[in-house]
């Protein structure tokens, strides 16, 4: 025997059992989005390397994509994240389409990271964006739908919460307090790591920027200021649309969140659980260059994406996922001997006619053993074809959860499994 | 303006249209997947060079794959078929998994070639496996599923057929008529592309691998024999629970099917477009020895896969694609001024806690253009607050498809909606 392949460093096997919890997370996605009218759309996984040069930030650019040249010599991108494709997209059909686009997606990305918890190189993301609308109602809308979705899987607002802020606000404050132009975009950097450090660390990092110690004290003092969204006229707008949403519990203003992509150009914001123990759930914010940036006519956009890793994980820790089925079969046919094969499949064939689940056994086995596996692979109900049935012209059933037997005539049969499956 | 970046070649853009029909696609699949009690899965995209090396066949590994180094200098394979990667997570998890197990997926793969009418570099596929189960009766289940499939979509067995052949019955008819052993195998090479070939090139290439007239006379007449599986044991096992499993109609045999992948060790089928327009629609067979080479135990398996393309084109052609909805919105919600901003928002966060599927207009916008919006993105119906209406607590309505118009109180509103949207 060979050593067995084993799979890349990062990446996921997706047995049925995590298969369904996925499939049941796509659900809780699609069922949000179809809420709000978004239609689901794909962009291809592999992307022209171009088209994230530009703004997506050098880290995921230069550090984590995972970039080859194909067999023609171009260099191509496994995806590290969708919002280029979706700028992409938008651009080819600018003159088709019907503006505001509420579109949504999920499906998988790479990024070349150290595998740790919560984090893999091959990944999944819910990503939704409403396009064409500049108002502050539409990133009200696409917060709403996240606030939404947190309902939807069962997540209260005590235990996630939506934090906002506004990068134009945080510019125009910073200006306020003498931080000069070339270093604002440095300090805003130093500000998306700040929970990330030490006090110390804080301050010795800010001085480095070459903040003054008063500055640093305004500076503080402004990013703990949760009032310092009221007098600005959007965020206003903002909260008040969020208000009648009825999203208002989940969603709080927060000056210290900024985002690490180079493309946001307002709103910013980003979920987290509130007490602390993942990394952020998701992030999103206004992104109005991006489409001009890739060829486009210029086109406001606002949208979040969401990973499955860390979601999954804290409902997990809450003790909040779903229970699934172990597999789709609702009945198992038992195979008595040969002589009966034809007669157990046929039974089979008019089950699945009848639109019910059925795996059968197709090769002579001891009965205990189909008992056995029909209990494994979690079907409701057994039915069983032996020699003193098949002369009566009936069926044998057994309800799998409980053992009740009972047997019927074959033009029963149908009638008979959809009640016990109902029951 | 910058110019627009293209996407790479071969790949395809899912705009909301064409995502619709992969998704309707994609259920009918799961559909057939589960009247047959098969658990979805998923593998990796991204898997080692290794696990293709052994077995898929040279062409796919050396120059249709898209093989890299990531920045870890490991080598990768974007994967161009998924059977490799079921046999290594099988082998995994050998002593856990409950055999036979029934599994299916579907997702995106990856090949090299010119993209054309029906093929592209990327494209998706929906794989389905029986795996631990030796018999006839299991490659049966498997083409069953086939036949169910094609009774799914509508396509019917005059317009599709699945052709069976087993590579163990044409060896020992192969062997019989005197063709040595280092002539089989090119020769089957040669077999499954006859159909490529005039009838000259067809003599020329079996003359070039060593056959004299008379063997070629005799391979003519067996590859013409459609009668040439009654004898073989297995076979007629295999036809007689087809005909038990009600898929007769679908299968033939057919003595010239081979299939290209190197690890099939007996019985293969194709599925082809009766009309003879298309490639295949899909292909599949048994491979028994795939996990032990990914280093597991030997355990049989049976499974095919189906490319989302052609099918797409041959349901295309026949007229058989559904009409599909162009948005999921049922309800648009208008908005006439700012001063009704917050209540038409309420409305629609109403609607949606409903369970209905509402997209509204955010900013004041004349009423004519938002009417067609509403057409645009296929809204059903159109709930309409403005002053008159709120003043006396109602809301106007409209379908939009027959442009009848009414009102109701704001009380009424979800049990009218509902109404009318049922009608």
């Amino acid at each position: 025997m060979t050593a067995t392949i084993r799979p890349v460093k990062g990446t996921r096997d997706y047995y049925p059992e995590d298969m369904a919890l996925r499939a049941w997370l796509y659900d809780q996605m699609r069922h949000v989005s179809e809420l709000f009218g978004y239609q689901e759309y794909q962009a291809p996984i592999l992307e022209p390397i171009g088209l994230y040069a530009a703004k997506s930030g050098d880290e995921l650019v230069e550090k984590q994509s995972y970039v080859f040249e194909d067999r023609g010599g171009d260099r191509i991108t496994l995806r590290p994240e969708l919002t280029p494709s979706l700028a992409r997209m938008v651009a080819q059909r600018q003159n088709q389409l019907a503006f505001p686009l509420r579109w949504w997606s999920f499906g998988p990305f790479w990024r070349y990271e150290r595998p740790q918890k919560g984090r893999t190189r091959e990944f999944f993301q819910w990503n939704i964006d409403l396009i064409g609308d500049p108002s502050p109602e539409a990133e009200a809308e696409i917060v709403a739908i996240a606030a939404a979705f947190f309902k939807q899987v069962g997540l209260r607002s005590d235990e996630v919460q939506i934090r906002v802020n506004d990068r134009r606000l945080l510019a125009k404050e910073l200006e306020s307090i003498g931080i000069p132009e070339q270093a604002r975009t440095p300090l805003l950097g130093l500000i998306d790591r700040k929970d990330k450090l030490s006090p110390e660390a804080w301050i010795l990092q800010t001085k480095d920027i070459g903040l003054a110690n008063a500055q640093i004290d305004s500076l503080n003092e402004l990013l703990a200021n949760k009032e310092l969204w009221r007098g600005s006229e959007s965020l206003e707008r903002f909260f008040q649309a969020i208000e009648a949403f009825g999203a208002s519990e989940y969603v709080v203003f927060e000056p210290s969140i900024i985002r690490g992509l180079q493309y946001y150009t307002g709103t910013v914001f980003e979920a987290w659980d509130t007490a602390g123990e993942f990394r952020a759930l998701f992030g999103g914010g206004r992104y109005d260059n991006l489409v001009s940036d890739v060829g486009g006519k210029p086109v406001e956009a606002v949208g979040f994406a969401v990973g499955d890793l860390v979601i999954t994980l804290l409902l997990q820790s809450l003790g909040r996922l779903p229970e699934l089925a172990k597999s789709p079969t609702d009945v198992f046919v038992t195979l008595f001997d040969v002589s009966l094969r034809d007669k157990s499949f046929a039974i089979m064939n008019a089950l699945r006619e009848a639109g019910i689940r059925v795996a059968g056994q197709l090769t002579s086995e001891k009965l205990g053993k189909q008992f056995k596996y029909a209990d494994r692979i979690g079907a409701k109900l057994a039915v069983i074809l032996g020699p003193d049935e098949a002369a009566k012209g009936k069926v044998g059933f057994k309800v799998l959860a409980t053992g009740e037997q009972g047997e019927c005539t074959e033009s029963e049969m149908i009638a008979k499994v959809r009640q016990l499956l109902e029951a």
